[in-house]
């Protein structure tokens, strides 16, 4: 059964996992690749009759003017995660997506982010809503011209600072706002998006921290326009080592005392996150699920550091001190050197399929079993891996028995 | 609700797990310490009226001569994992405990085990059967003397080497060779304890790797006397974190190249697990798991070192190599510094009380649901330690409704 | 041969430092524990006929009116590291000890030293002429009142925040601005003492990052008064591996593209070091080394935070990314579990016999030999660790064969 | 000044190790990479006048009929060390290379060794004279035909099992024993090697812990012929760390009680060291430096696993177990992900330089000051790395003082 084209639209299009995703579609389509790391390519998953990833045609938008090809090969050059053999076979591939390509937009999406902007048009100042226009326009054209059938667009950009001024809750307070200037923007960048999505018809999901569609008017409008999206944050390596071994201490009844995690890293998304007010956003999204698994709040601490010689490799050194029995203090430690990219990439093409097949089947709106994705899942207050893993697998039972 | 007096017949009654066992107990019944570790006490188990703590009297079976009182403090001494002050407070506990301790055997035992018995009784050589005998009367005297309800056995004694010989699968066809002299014993030493169990009406857990209950004429036979027992091989750091994490790499398709667990310790059971024959046993209790968790077998490497200087303090490095998507070789290492007293005497405490509540409601034979205590469960193939605890929690909600 | 009574003057008497070196002095002399960690027993060190450790009378400064004994047992009741028997065998000494403890001074300390003060004398604003004349007399009547020979006063009192201020290079231009109020005081604290101890004729040692005799004016006076002093910053852990690992890579002309390093730890100083003011001051004594060591500057980093339930454990985790043949990429990492205040008591044991002794030797002003004892060694280059053992040894030769 | 033509003869000419010593001196010479890891292209060695690099024409031995581009070729295609940029750029040197590649020989190098040749040449089984004459002839050859000056062997074959029997002290008693048949060889494949390479008029350096030239015979006749030698087992990584940190225990007075090293790789000397013979020689050369570099001996442990995954990556983990003042104990971990080749090869071409040096300036005989090359050096009993360092800078200050 043909569940027809998908149009796949990455914020962060010249980014490392948008890059990564790239290459990773190409490369399995040219079947150079096995699909380690995707779980809808895991026999579970087959009865939904999933979106063919040979049926992905990917655009998207960025605020950097340098070239597709050279950004993608940093996954070589500078980080040595992706074989220079895989990157030339693709090539062909990425100079097609670059056709699809548009300027993005830093239109209050804090210093940080737009000191890195180079694409002019990304830089214009304008109001919000003549921003949005021209971001759903570019989304709706994509489809247009590429003859696809759904479109679901992804925030992969870097981190925003987080918001501090208070979202109304009706989009008819906000609607009148987003005609202003810049000056008083009364959303972040990562929600003019997600607006633009939902008004061009297209389903999104949020794999960054930034605040995108979380606020309940946002979820609000997606419900009304019949459209699910996902996030928040996509949950790839040291905080997916918590959610996996912080219930074991909840399990065994062991009192952690303390959980230190220290992250380092040196891609574009860790120069950005070398900026307190960024890294503010990640940490939280990092920190905060302990509090929920362990039943005696631990002292955490979570820093994360932009060590450039380390490219894509984020390595992650946890130390947890916790007690046992008669009080005796105990420690475990690890050390996660993982390629930041390489394992979001997978997660955005398994939610992409995901999300796309609740939109077949009428769901809307935040999308709850999607949590093991995600560092903050929406509407979602399970942080337990083992326990989002079995709701996905729930409702991949519930949706495989469906017509 | 009183559930009566429980006794605790502990095999190995001098060893480092059950001088912590009974130290613990001691303490807590004092008031001096939380029950840290103990998931028993932790509310979802309330409903189950378990037996309470104050109402275990402890008695076993050693080996050794030493004195009960010099084995406890050696956790101070030569551990440095409990505190002295606890050991202080709870010496006349002790006391009155090692008056209840009995001459074990090291008949079939092997040559490790037999090279540290120094107790005379329990070196003396003679028929399996006259052994049974001697340690159900002991059992039997234990539970008499001290106005007893109902007896758990539990095997805390040093790993015996794999058995070899073929074990019949009726127990018609065992008895007569029990007559028989040592030099053809057609049981381990632990089977031995085992029987002795079963025959003084008494439940039995093996948090061991040795023989114990496993044989299916055994369990047969503990059915056939209506006594549940548990086992084997208690999980307590290094495999219970394999356990933990195997399912996450499975759950997100990483392929698993290689995993490669590196453990040092230097207490009584270290020693004995210097000899090849029994490191064995234990090496392949601890490695097993992964090939059941994982959909493409790794190349799997577990070592077990006797390092004096650590005493009861096991420290594991484990070394994990997988693979992410586009074949990106990326690794995990964990460093756990556990005190392997400490870890394994609260979940001693749990099974004895699970067990004694499962025989309360009529269960009999081994008992699947205990799975997440083990490295090797009886009865139950699934590996995972969240599938596991989801299996003790159903049977917990199930028994929680009978009256 | 004998030597005659050293009087060892503790500034932060009360500190972890300070108590785990009246505590080892005492159950050394009681003959309770083998001299560990103190280079000065080794036998390469008997030639120089040091002070005898029986024969060091300790006072000090404290800030806090706290009871001696309890901050001495803290190293076991919060931190596990000295065993309580020992503890309990020196509180004779400790009393004695306390005896001779007088308030300290948080003028110029800062405003996270300040906080912690607790003793009301401490905390009186007065001129800085005033505060040198107080603690002087305490410093002389302390060596009147125990018939001392020679005083030396360590300071380990917790880090200030680094002093901005322009510090003249001759004293007669501080002298005046002595005598104003603390509003201008021309020098921080740790100075204020160190001019107090050489007005005293007492010897001094800065086991901190702290201000105290670094200034060349300082250094100035010490000459002209003919005493020796010593510093800074005690190498105790993590820059000591800093000092031993740099040079291997060096030599071996690999080249170290990062180098980062994450301390935590949760003592009093800790808890001091978590105010960024002060935490400069020690991250800056922690991280300059590796610039010195290395032909080519890598990136370095270095944290440092209070982690309440580690007490005294100070643990660091430090990763190394080095470039070896080819360009290719490597990596080092260690994990340094280290007790703070047992490392360092014994340099400041063996500091004091050896500064003493070069003060019988005629020796005054900064000892560029005692390199390998600190983080930023006065008068001295050379931040290897090798190196810096050498320089020690040769003193040790030459001072060896003087009468 | 030239100082010609040098040849450089690889026993093992196919291994990691030859064929990376290959790519670094081609890539080199054309300009591709810096001597990154080369400590003879440091400023210090400038005045001895070495040979260049690019004056060094290599030939070889192998056991192995592959080719030596595939080989070559594995360092990137199972390792992911060398680039393939690079490894394409250097293939018509190592095609040129390959011109100059005999077969070795297998004659008593033990079962595992033997197991792996796959050429018959090397296989044939004739008396070790024969051998010897072959080899020599191959060496001469090499010299005459290449126009060299002056020729160095190194052995860079996979180590040998210990060899058991004695070795007599006159080299006039070996020779008739040299005519036998295989069967009742008096020395084991390696010394045959260095015979040959002697006889040959070159000099030899020994890179693996396989006996070569270590016996005192063998020693003596490279003294006769006025040849220098040099050996054994290159310090690549674990072992070149414990000879940097055991003097920093030691020179700090703590007392090491355990020493546990867990080393895994999986490339072909992995394959060889998995069979316990083989394993037994290099574990002792691993092991046996501690015992000397501190001052109580400690328990130690070294194991070495071959995990196919890991290729040329050598992982190690160590623990080291230490007691502090007052008898604290406290731990110190560190992991090493080193690439075995990569470190290797530039030790190598130091050597080689270093070697024919010593041989321009009259040196015969085994070369102590070399010593910070080796596990197990020869004719130096000092194993600490700094003062290691410290021997050889002497001698190149008084080797550049010299015509």
């Amino acid at each position: 059964m043909a569940t027809g084209r998908i149009g796949l639209w990455l914020i962060g299009a010249k980014g490392g996992v948008a890059t990564t995703v790239m290459t990773g579609l190409a490369a399995m389509n040219r079947g150079l690749v096995e699909p380690i790391g995707l779980i809808t390519e895991t026999s579970a998953f087959h009865p939904l009759n999933l979106a063919l990833c040979r049926d992905i045609v990917i655009g998207g938008h960025d605020i950097r003017d340098e070239s597709l090809l050279d950004e993608a090969r940093r996954m070589w050059t500078v980080s040595r995660a992706i074989s220079p053999d895989i990157l030339e076979a693709v090539t062909p591939d990425l100079q097609d997506i670059e056709t699809r390509i548009r300027p993005g937009t830093v239109l209050a999406a804090g210093r940080s982010i737009q000191a890195i902007a180079s694409s002019p048009e990304s830089k214009k100042v304008t109001t919000p809503r003549s921003i949005i226009d021209r971001i759903r326009k570019d989304i709706v054209d994509f489809s247009d011209t590429n003859d696809i059938d759904r479109v679901i667009v992804v925030n992969l950009a870097s981190t925003e600072p987080p918001w501090s001024l208070p979202i109304p809750n009706e989009f008819e307070e906000i609607s009148p706002l987003l005609e202003q200037t810049t000056d008083s923007s009364p959303l972040p960048t990562s929600s003019l998006y997600a607006i633009a999505a939902f008004e061009a018809d297209a389903a999104y999901i949020n794999f960054t921290p930034s605040t995108g569609a979380t606020p309940p008017v946002l979820n609000k409008l997606a419900q009304d326009r019949g459209i699910p999206h996902a996030g928040c944050d996509g949950k790839t390596g040291e905080t997916l080592l918590k959610s996996v071994l912080a219930p074991m201490f909840r399990d065994r009844h062991l009192t952690v005392k303390s959980w230190v995690g220290h992250n380092i890293f040196g891609n574009l998304d860790g120069k950005i996150l070398d900026d307190p007010l960024n890294k503010a956003a990640k940490v939280r999204s990092k920190d905060h699920l302990l509090a929920s698994l362990l039943p005696s709040t631990p002292q955490t601490l979570v820093s994360i550091e932009f060590i450039e010689s380390l490219g894509d490799w984020k390595t992650a050194w946890d130390h947890i001190h916790f007690q046992g029995f008669l009080g005796t203090p105990m420690t475990m430690q690890f050390t996660w050197q993982g390629c930041d990219s390489i394992l979001a990439a997978p997660l955005v093409i398994d939610l992409v399929r995901l999300v796309d097949r609740a939109r077949l089947a009428g769901e809307a709106g935040s999308l709850p079993w999607l949590a093991s994705f995600f560092k903050s899942p929406l509407g979602c207050t399970e942080q337990g891996f083992a326990a989002q893993m079995n709701m996905l697998h729930d409702w991949v039972k519930k949706s495989s028995t469906q017509p």
